[in-house]
């Protein structure tokens, strides 16, 4: 969660507004309409206000019966302010908005004071789209051609998010009725999803999608219970969607002097690199491998993941979350395994287990194993599963650093979104070569960047017209047509390079370690 | 129907457009996405087009299996265009929309090609609304203050604009769905009844209702099977709506040198007199003598209805309507019925029946009456009606021009609006007083203005803001609130009028009969 000076309302320029007015009471001599009169209070500074059927039938007989004492919401639709609800007396301290990071796994939402931009209330749930498929492509190919289908993906999806608000709601008392925006984050398929639309499109050729900047639309056409607007965060292509777009607006590298390089990595790769004078963005293929679920002992960081590890004296020491028996290891405990193999010779620089190097590497199903908690291995494809999205990631960083002209060295800020990001050890990072080997506190680990930029968004209304500012500037770099980059790939496969001298303090550690 | 050039589509700048695209297939390097496609196609010309959810969601497989040749149909949703759908092939040359006068008795409704401007189909109905009274009083206690009452109203009005479509479908073949607009031309109350809202305000001091100018809405919202918007006529106040409004830009009194009145006359008088130079309205209680309905044997004016008298050689010879035996006498025939009785000395110049003048003015139900067919009778009290009526809207007129410092003689257009005011003879009309006794030609009976106005609207949009403007330049008189109106009336109810003077064709009419 960002935090965001919590001064007075007049600090957000929201994407809605709660009005307290104390109208004139109708005379002989002052008998305009109830809707102009309303419209005359709150005067020019919100442009021609549309009003709308649901506000025009509340005026009778609430106006009358508060002796004209009413609080106006209105909420911004894209373009202009809409009047979407009149209620009685002074209700401004009740002004509620939500924001949204649409993840293809989990959806993570916040209640946002619209007052006073404190976050309320912030849950996360699964995206029951994980019915029909639990990876993102079976979910497209689901839904392919058919309405029908693509009519339940998109039920599924909203279901989500209902019950993400209906837990909100019983920790808060406030119901999604009293919210007058959602601003949602997610990538393209994600977006496609959410709109009812088959999502195909994303992942074939030529990757030209139904949309990449979808229109506001009245939450009420998308199955919402709110008031007012829903706005999905553009995306610059196929692979590079809305999450990434409103994660750059959540770090701010594109307002920033300093050269920035913001990293997600997922089942994609998504890169974007620059400052307030460039951006260049890019994305690729990754592979799932980070992501915890799909190494043989995979598993989500949840209650019995081995998140920490540690080998001393030829023996791994590992951390559990909960504090019980380990199940599996989820990311930031695979990296940090992979590290630790590596520093004590377990794991050479290709990659490959090394036999000799321990007890607990051994022959299992047919192929080396480690063994980093009783009975629960980490075998040899899982290692070259990951080593080829870390290769993926970091050799799109080194290409497009390259292009323009820029060495690692110039990297001020190196910013790794996602939950992933947040957990991994920048240590174990640098070492397995995720990360480049740059000094440590120029590695930040932001956490959910895609919903802090739509709880920006949600907050400051300009960031839209900021959003498409920079999908205008935006250069994008389609890696699968970069000729050599199967080439870099191939160098940037080893531990933690092929490359040495690009990793000194990895070098440095291992001949401290006596291992060089 | 007023009629238009018949030129090609750029003559008009209506409500909606359709566009034909042959938009270039994506490739790998040009995949932009879908909806961005079809944007940039259509340029800059219409500004930033909202592109709606159900059109987004149309365009796979729809784009692909037209090989990209598509038709974009483009509603004006009253700020900015709204692309509302998207159809296979070139489609143009079917588009169409609506236009209608909502009257609170029978609603008109044309279907309007949008490319060349012709009506295609007008048809009328009644308003379904009688159902909870015949006048417009008894609907407004019906739904005063009821959610549920005000919306059984509102129901009764769409259901009779829905039986008007299929009247209009059974009879193109062109269904609701293929209009992108629909501009509704109603008083006051009507639109409130339209939009749901409880119309009590209309009749109740201080007459602040709920709302004169009401934004443009989704049809869907409102009820209606159309694609796009509906856009009601503004008004100007409770009794002055937005059907007299539509009048003006139908007669284009508001465009020329000429001082003009423009006069409709029902249960309420509305009064416009002016020209571009200034304009002021007024309105007034009228009663309902000249619709027919009211009168003992009147009758609206259908098969049956006596629509035409004259009095030669003592007899009464009458038109019926639809050529059968009479059952009864509608607005024309009640005004050609006085005048003839007044020419003949049947009825003095207070509006008294003579029983001495002929055998056919007798004593009936205790009063005196006159047989104008076989046992059909118009007797005293009805006259006394007609007189209140025709001196309210006399009055009205007179008390204007004097305001203005006009005299009769400066009245070179005078519009009488309505189906009334079609019928009814002028020279009758001025023999009663209903009309000043100026060259006849400047006597205009335009027919339905209400309705050829929301034609106008319909097809040149920038009417909406010649409306908006009028209403800012437009003065108010409420008729109520001057002193001397009731004095005035008293002389204005006399046959022609107290002051022979001003009706010089009528005192040379009653000396060439040898009646003065």
């Amino acid at each position: 969660m960002t935090e965001f000076p919590s001064e007075n309302q007049e600090t957000f320029n929201g994407w809605s507004r709660k009005i307290y007015l104390e109208l004139p009471v109708p005379s002989e001599e002052d008998h305009i309409s109830d809707q102009e009169r309303i419209l005359r209070e709150l005067g020019k500074e919100y442009g021609e206000v549309r009003f709308s059927l649901k506000a025009l039938r509340k005026l009778h007989p609430l106006c009358r019966d508060t002796q004209w004492k009413v609080t106006v919401f209105l909420v911004w639709n894209g373009r202009e302010w809409e009047l979407t609800d009149v209620e009685p007396g002074n209700t401004t301290n009740r002004h509620f908005g939500f924001c949204a990071d649409l993840g293809s796994t989990t959806i993570a939402a916040e209640l946002v004071d619209m007052n006073t931009g404190k976050v309320l209330c912030q849950k996360t749930g699964f995206n029951h789209q994980i019915q029909f498929g639990e990876d993102i492509l079976t979910r497209i190919f689901y839904g392919k051609d058919s309405r029908e289908k693509t009519e339940e993906i998109r039920k599924a999806v909203v279901e989500s998010f209902l019950e993400l608000f209906e837990k909100i709601r019983e920790e808060t008392g406030i119901r999604p009725e009293e919210c007058g925006a959602l601003v949602i984050a997610g990538n393209t398929t994600m977006i496609h999803f959410l709109l009812g639309l088959d999502a195909f499109c994303v992942f074939s050729s030529p990757y030209a999608v139904r949309t990449l900047k979808p229109d506001c639309y009245r939450a009420e056409e998308l199955g919402f219970p709110l008031q007012g607007y829903v706005y999905c965060c553009p995306g610059q292509e196929n692979y590079l969607g809305g999450d990434i777009l409103s994660g750059i607006l959540a770090t701010g590298i594109h307002r920033g002097e300093k050269i920035a390089v913001f990293l997600d990595i997922g089942t994609n790769g998504e890169l974007v690199i620059g400052n307030k004078e460039f951006l260049v963005s890019g994305a690729g293929a990754a592979g799932p491998a980070l992501e915890g679920g799909v190494v043989k002992t995979g598993m989500r960081a949840e209650k019995g993941a081995v998140d920490r590890v540690l080998i001393e004296e030829g023996e791994v020491k590992v951390h559990v979350i909960g504090e019980t028996v380990p199940k599996g290891i989820c990311g930031s405990g695979i990296v940090d395994l992979l590290a630790q193999m590596f520093l004590n010779g377990w794991m050479d620089m290709r990659g490959k287990l090394v036999k000799e190097a321990s007890v607990h590497i051994r022959e299992k199903q047919g192929e080396p194993a480690a063994e980093y908690a009783p009975g629960l291995y980490f075998y040899q494809s899982d290692i070259d599963e990951f080593l080829k999205t870390k290769a993926a990631a970091g050799t799109m960083v080194e290409y497009m650093m390259h292009e323009m002209g820029l060495t690692m060295s110039d990297i001020e800020e190196f910013y790794v979104a996602g939950a992933f990001g947040t957990h991994i050890s920048k240590e174990a990072g640098v070492t397995v070569g995720l990360y480049p080997d740059i000094p440590r506190d120029r590695i930040i680990l932001p956490g959910n960047t895609s919903l802090q930029g739509a709880e920006r968004i949600l907050l400051h209304r300009e960031e839209k017209e900021t959003l498409e500012e920079l999908l205008e500037k935006m250069t994008y770099i389609q890696f699968g047509a970069v000729d050599n980059f199967l080439h870099l790939m191939a160098a940037a496969q080893a531990v933690p390079h092929t490359d040495y001298s690009r990793y000194p303090s990895v070098v440095e550690e291992l001949k401290r370690r006596g291992r060089l």
